[in-house]
């Protein structure tokens, strides 16, 4: 049953809030939080985050005017609420699936949406793009960013802060600390946040006019005496946020609307430099179950509102990749005490949890940090060390200069570790890892491995603890493996050698990574047509097994490439070898089935794969296209 | 005729220095000074920030028990004085000469050199590797490194510094502070750094023991008392680098003997937690002429001793590429007031200073931030500018992600002004710009440039103006253009459309960039030996010319693409668009041109393009394998 919701139901836009009197703001909250808790708990998503900036969302509209003025949400998965607000009410509950709203802020999807998100700390700098464009044009509109703690680790937005002072002279970040992201903040940024906050609480109504006025420029410090009796923030110092050029106001307590507002208010009317709100709020904020929870419900699959029980997830055959990486990497850790392992703020997602509770000394988290994670972890490798760097595909985009730089370019023997390969379903385009093998597979040096099912996964991780001469990298898609049996003890693969699972006649199919059962069935599918396909494991897409591929080409009419990867990638490197060698010379029916040149919107996994063409009808599609085989017609076809 | 250095000539390595006493140490560091410019003024190179770190050298060698004790240089091209001091004397006039020294720190080449570099900013992080490497191992053996304050405000530092009071307790961070990199320095933080110099200048000697006393623990405050009489140093806060867990020393004369080596003697001993030194240097010190020069010569030409006096450059007959680029982009940005300009750290380098000269206001120098640089591209672009983005192939590295995630995504049109695509010369692997067709080209919707020369890059900038729906790119090389006729007014080019160049029959030779011109003279050459070459330029890698390709595929024996390039890129998008068109199913003689897959080390720009078999004769041994012909007798085939 649907909350009672008789205040929000009358607000169809931001505009509707600004006429609202605190009371009524507060009362506007409570409903737009029964609201999502709802929603979300028939779609499944990120509940946490959203509960927790409930009365900052309601206040930041009511005092910004969206959408002239420029809100933009770090990460976007806190933005349900938002989204609520500003006038996707009615799609609210199709949240992350097919055609339904995104799971993050989404240009396309609304003007309150100016910049889509999804990485963390990318708001500030696309915050500062659009006062200088405000700026350039002359207009006057107002910026705001609101960004986590935990964004605080990363370089992009200390790049941010330290070139807003220089940009413009109005900007309003809201620094919104719960102190926690995803997991526990790391690193002396998030021990200097936590002094700030503890530094004597928030301060009484009568201290905080005071403070303000020392904070603020003249002008401000008569509005600031007005809101006196209203707030109830302080200002503790915030000197790191000072340095670099920014007013600092806080800590505030997040869930005050009074203070919300009226500091909102002043922060607002600031355009002679930029200004730091630091907004202390609780993750789960109002919903028991989630506050109670160690995550805070940051992530959560369909649940019963009224006891937050969450839905069993659908019964699952296998365990995921993930976890079969992770144990593997602990069983050979047990063995090789140089092996240490890196986590960019993503202990749980890569695994690296099960890994650290074994081994704490060996596990390193750095924070939302891919650039530092990835040079750091060069370190270790020049000292001996070997380390695992377990970044999503996506996220090591983000350290990819220091991966060719200082991994690469040494020949350190980094391993990387590329968790969520492929596509990722509910997440959509911003989280799919699509790009990794060409980027990666262009370095001279590497080895760059796609083990085929969850087995492979186990050898493909004792063969990173064997490649102590340069680095190396496998790549694993997100959820369950096959259900293949995990060998009791990996060993190392030879490198730069694929495999033969199925001998077959008229084509072959060349699988990189864990397609290859789609490849398989597509087999199976052929076959039931009178076409024998011969099914390859490439396992390594550098190096390359050539020999492999030039068999394929000389004993087959037709050689179809799989991966879950953009074009550049392994097709690419399967078609540059067979010119290389003079293997299409003389005719080959060759096809690279890659992604689609486009960025996939989130769906099922299914829908995805049906939509790239890599499921076994797609793989079908395309050796029956290469042949030049009528869909309907193969029968008796060179079997 | 080469300087007198009596004492330089008796230490053959770190460990004679030792036993020095302050005064010899003077001595030591005159007269490496004057052999770092004896050398530098035969090779050229980078001679100012050299020259600024001369007494930091000597004395970071003379307290660090090197090569056990870690040193890492951020950059390396400061490093000339330390591979003088550090075995390679004999080879410094060798420097950045084919088969000579590197211009930057090398792993190859010294153990003294445990962590190369050439991008900004890695060195603490990699310092963090090594500290948590010896940590793991319990060894007791120190890291520290040298950090200039211009990647201060690169995010990778702070990342680093983020991370550094929870991976270890010994590291020593030595802030090189000359308020300069290439560029005058950016932002919030540069500021603050000034201010602590500015705060009252290097205290008195009687001062010092009292602010070192506040800033150590107990253990140290006695040696610190000790170290009274010598130090120049002041402690003045610092409280940026105290609130990330540092205990910060400084600012201190990075030209005083007596201060730099008892103050990094106290440093070396503190092992609770990370120490971060402020040391203040002058980029040129002690050479009159770097002094005076405003870019403290920090890269030259051969030049006289005496006078300083710089070698003419050879002549040149066209202008450079990047003078190209800056002058039709301040042409276009004349018509256009919505044309932006950013640039990291990198004015004179991507020539925005011409830019910046005629639009003040138009122009961005965020600082060694590329990160931050693509995003805040990407927030103008959102709200309606036209941003042009100037940043070098190998440092667009650095903004990966937030090209795929704020960009390409989005779909919003920033224009990438990708220079020094290509090999690079004496600045070597670090610096070349191998991977960029690749990473961009595998991006949806991307529109990706290669303009053959001068006129087309003019083409290319005005086509990107155009360009308002998409992203784009262009790619062009270091150095000087062809002398092509640059037009008075650059037209936009048809997106996705190449062009036949010069007519043949036997092989086609289809080139992306500026290796048109080699492959005309290929095309000559094979006219010589009786064949008949077309050579068309693609223009674009994205969106290819597919009826050109396919053109080309069907009216000649052979294919031949080019390209200054890695494997991944333009050839690939050739190799998949013919693949998927059925145009190899009946047999083509194709070949794809690329870099080879080995980092090419620092050479001429004429031998590293021979080897990588990118110049008219490789593109000439390309064609005749790929048409099976002997290198000696074509003469007749097909012509």
């Amino acid at each position: 049953m649907p909350p009672i919701t008789p205040l929000l139901d009358t607000v169809s836009s931001p505009a509707d809030t600004r006429g609202l009197s605190i009371p009524e703001l507060r009362q506007l909250a409570d409903e737009l939080r029964a609201e999502t808790i709802d929603a979300v708990s028939q779609t499944g998503g990120h509940l946490g985050a959203g509960l927790g900036v409930v009365e900052l969302t309601v206040a930041l509209h009511h005092v910004y005017e969206t959408p002239s003025d420029i809100l933009i949400w770090d990460v976007g998965h806190q933005a349900y609420p938002h989204k609520i607000l500003t006038g996707r009410r009615d799609r609210i509950r199709t949240l992350r699936q097919g055609d339904g709203l995104s799971g993050f802020t989404k240009r396309s999807e609304s003007e309150y949406d100016p910049f889509g998100a999804a990485h963390a700390a990318t708001s500030i700098s696309a915050a500062l793009g659009f006062a200088a464009a405000r700026d350039q044009k002359g207009q006057d509109n107002k910026v705001v960013a609101v960004i986590g703690d935990g964004s605080m680790s990363a370089g992009m937005a200390y790049e941010a802060m330290n070139n807003a002072c220089e940009t413009t002279r109005q900007l309003t970040v809201i620094l919104n600390d719960n102190d926690m992201s995803i997991a526990p903040p790391v690193g002396g940024m998030s021990a200097y946040m936590a002094r700030l906050v503890s530094g004597g609480g928030y301060r009484s109504i009568r201290n905080l006019g005071k403070a303000v006025s020392k904070a603020f420029p003249k002008p401000i410090q008569e509005a600031a005496r007005k809101a006196e009796e209203y707030a109830r923030g302080m200002v503790t110092g915030g000197t790191f946020f000072e340095e670099l050029g920014f007013y600092y106001v806080g800590p505030i307590d997040g869930h005050d609307m009074d203070a919300l507002v009226h500091v909102l208010q002043n922060a607002r009317n600031i355009t002679d430099k930029p200004v730091l709100v630091h907004v202390v709020t609780q993750k789960g904020k109002g919903y028991a179950p989630a506050e109670n929870a160690a995550d805070k419900h940051h992530a959560v699959v369909k649940f019963d509102v009224v006891t937050g029980q969450q839905a069993k997830p659908a019964q699952t055959h296998a365990p995921s990749y993930t976890k079969v990486f992770a144990q593997e990497l602990i069983k050979q850790a047990e063995r090789d005490p140089k092996i240490v392992a890196i986590t960019a703020a993503m202990p749980s997602g890569t695994g690296l949890d099960l890994f650290g509770e074994r081994f704490p000394e060996r596990t390193f988290d750095v924070g939302i940090a891919e650039q530092h994670a990835v040079t750091f972890a060069a370190g270790l490798a020049a000292d001996g060390m070997k380390p695992f760097a377990a970044i999503y595909s996506t996220f090591l985009q983000r350290g990819y200069d220091q991966v060719v730089h200082d991994v690469a370019i040494q020949r350190l023997p980094v391993r990387f570790a590329m968790d969520r390969a492929g596509l990722v379903g509910a997440d959509g385009a911003t989280h799919a890892g699509s790009f990794d093998i060409g980027f990666m597979g262009a370095l001279p040096g590497m080895v760059l491995m796609g083990p085929a099912d969850e087995a492979e996964l186990a050898h493909a991780v004792a063969t990173a603890v064997a490649i102590d001469d340069r680095p190396s990298a496998f790549r694993y898609p997100r959820g369950e493996g096959t259900g293949a049996v995990i060998p009791a003890l990996a060993e190392p693969l030879e490198i730069g050698k694929g495999r033969i699972v199925r001998e077959g006649t008229a084509v072959a199919i060349l699988s990189f990574g864990t397609r290859l059962a789609e490849s398989l069935k597509a087999a199976d599918m052929l076959a039931a047509r009178g076409l024998s396909a011969t099914v390859a494991d490439a396992r390594f897409a550098k190096p390359l097994d050539v020999d492999l591929v030039l068999r394929l080409a000389r004993e087959h009419e037709a050689l179809i490439t799989v991966e879950e990867g953009a074009t550049g990638g392994f097709g690419s490197f399967v078609l540059q070898a067979l010119a290389e060698h003079g293997a299409l010379d003389r005719g080959l029916k060759v096809r690279t089935l890659v992604l689609p040149d486009i960025f996939q919107d989130h769906d099922t996994p299914a829908a995805m794969y049906a939509q790239a063409g890599l499921d076994a009808e797609g793989i079908v599609r395309g050796a029956l296209s290469a042949l030049g085989v009528d869909n309907a017609s193969a029968k008796g076809r060179r079997a």
